[in-house]
């Protein structure tokens, strides 16, 4: 494992977000089309999502803004918009595409699918968001894009094998 | 109206899709947020959306791929490919980009989401296909489009009015 | 002119960028195809594309990641990466594409071919980056997405009239 | 080789472009960059491409779009404006991101770049449609999506050797 992956899982932990809580959405996607799918082959699709150098950068990106805002550093109109996460704003749900593009049209769909049901950890990240006590505006997409684009490749390898 | 909107509107309802189908997917993903919402409401943004050059291009030629596999038009093998709508054939999913992405973020989350549940006509299309009695590999995906287009119209709209 | 772009247009000449900068590049850009194109014609169109919420949005949310990295107050290794605007470093072009995106394909084929080319205002803050002496790692990339959307409505907005 | 690379290859032989054609644009846009690179190189680089399924998919479509455009099999109305190649269509632009987004936004950027200057065979492809005698709206996008794709690797595999 990279330097850098190591790095982007320690923040994930620090954020508050597990491999297993991501692994865990992948199951939930992938188990009715495969039959024989285990929760190991749901971290290791996770864990290979997570040595993509995109994967990484947009992790460590997202994250900073997050706390940046948490800490009210960012200019003062702008700081507000992402840390309410309001409505409209969308910078947070365009930053994930360079994880989900990079892995296809299943992540894609899937990307939409779990913004708009919150399962798992998705749900307390965003939780958290509204009532105030963290931001995690940036970061709750990006686990949606990284548990779509691991049941993408979860997809593909299960045709190809 | 503009004559390509009209020719558009007209392909769709030769293919078994009514403005009414796709306005009842629009109202709803957007009931719940907006509570004096009308299926009238729902009817005009999508016919708005309809008006717009790069949803009827990519209407008129989505269908012209259908039909045309449809009747066995295409090189056999993309043909075949195309007609069964293979899991891992994704290019239905990247041509309504040119639909969704004009209208911003929230239809691209509400996209994903529509083509993973496929409610009302996108199902029933869906089905056709599967069943292979028609061909609908691009059109159930388009109508996602639309439909998640409209709905994110009519969210920017309620904030803004 | 609704308060959110006045306060982005001022972020803009805060960083160095004038409205007539992006206009000249515009009209770089389509000169060639509109023969009665007027320097007054691309600042409109520049105006026009700044009133988008996602357009806002992204100016401010851009600028804002550029002066956290300048001042090093974003986490130490990611702070590092987008200061130097490392070559493998992507994120840049995606937050971008919320801009893009919005404005249809002929924005998107544009944009990748100013941030190849860097023509004027552009060179210019890349240069300034590329010094160190301030960040402009995704303005570059921002002001690149909405001298192609200028163009983009342009070019629309002549076939139509 | 997979049988459906082989008849990826097949098919873009038939319609007048080598692999060879496509190395020479690759080895255009990075030899700034890697002071080492060989033909062989982009050679193998557009290979390594040809074998993924998003991009032969996206092959196959496009150029099974172009040839029943060029026989007049599809509906009249977008018949026409596939054929001429209409400047304002721009599902053509839309196809190929399938091939680019899986390649990272490097792809992405260096795409709008060819698809603006269109050297080699993509402006050959583009002048033979322009002058009518053969349709390759889809085509000449999809070879800068494939070239665009091909260097993108290059710059990422130089960057990690």
């Amino acid at each position: 494992m990279s330097n850098l992956t190591e790095k982007a899982i320690k923040k994930l932990n620090n954020r508050g977000v597990e491999i297993i809580d991501i692994a865990e959405i992948v199951y939930d996607l992938q188990k009715k089309y495969i039959s024989t799918l285990t929760m190991d082959d749901c971290i290791k699709s996770v864990c290979t999502v997570l040595e993509k150098r995109e994967v990484i950068h947009a992790i460590l990106t997202g994250i900073a803004i997050d706390e940046a805002a948490e800490k009210n550093l960012l200019d003062e109109e702008i700081n507000d918009i992402i840390k309410k996460d309001d409505a409209l704003y969308g910078i947070d749900e365009i930053l994930p595409l360079s994880i989900v593009n990079v892995h296809g049209s299943i992540a894609f769909t899937n990307f939409g699918y779990l913004d708009k049901l919150k399962p798992g950890i998705i749900g307390k990240l965003d939780k958290l968001g509204e009532e105030m006590k963290q931001c995690h505006t940036f970061l709750d997409d990006i686990i949606c894009a990284i548990a779509s684009s691991a049941a993408s490749r979860l997809a593909h390898k299960n045709r190809i094998d």
